[in-house]
């Protein structure tokens, strides 16, 4: 994986995070997963609201959301998926760009199924004891390993 | 609106409560929403996980989809969006076909704004004394609302 950099919102995605890439969308790990193989898909192009990607963006965005979400499921063991896409600040976005969760289920992930929710809304936000951010060295090793599962080179050109 | 009914997963889906309808997939209200405007959208196919979806039927959905909220969050004077896939039943998936949720969100819909997700998991669960689910009349009402923004026609053809 070569080159520097993606945008992600107003964050910068190095590109050792990045595992998927397609002409219009990248899918990179995330730094604090709900589940293990809890990760991302965005347009390339920063765009805040989904209502603004074009008509080739959305096909884009949902087929690696396909292609991603059952090499997840695969690889993380899950016997299920859920996705979810929170689209303004009323819906809990935090990061100023569309982007799809993707995380594998498994029975008994959590003790009420729809935990994974909570935790969901809650896993971007800084605050108290269990806010353990991973290393970019974890999430570049995560990012390295579901790159195999793709055939596609990922730079940031 | 003509036709008799669509089939979503295992239950039959009266056209009526049908609101839009492109070549792959149709947008529908729902017996027991959320929140006002939560809506569903799915593969006109009966296909049970979204990784069975030909990428036709991908792309379709999700242009259904950014069309769909759109006018739900317009319409629901929403300031935002929460979409939700349950793919498989460690995700919480009740009807075995592909459905997307689409909450039109406003700011205090609910005390905290990840309750929604809880609310969703339960919200087809035939249980307790809310689980009051609308007419059929009720529902009718509200597509034949949200249609005249689509400009098509709805039959089960």
């Amino acid at each position: 994986m070569a080159g520097p950099s993606f945008k992600f919102g107003q964050h910068v995605l190095q590109a050792s995070c990045v595992f998927f890439k397609s002409r219009l969308s990248i899918g990179f790990v995330n730094r604090k997963p709900v589940v293990p193989g809890h990760v991302l898909v965005s347009p390339l192009r920063v765009v805040e609201r989904f209502g603004e990607l074009s008509s080739e963006e959305v096909a884009d965005l949902f087929m690696a959301t396909q292609t991603i979400s059952g090499v997840v499921e695969k690889h993380f063991q899950g016997t299920s998926l859920t996705m979810a896409i929170q689209d303004g600040p009323e819906a809990g976005q935090t990061v100023k760009h569309v982007h799809v969760h993707i995380l594998p289920r498994r029975s008994g992930d959590f003790p009420q199924n729809d935990e994974v929710y909570e935790a969901l809304a809650k896993h971007d936000k800084e605050m108290g004891e269990d806010a353990r951010w991973r290393t970019e060295e974890e999430m570049a090793e995560e990012a390295s390993v579901l790159a195999k599962y793709f055939n596609c080179q990922v730079d940031s050109s």
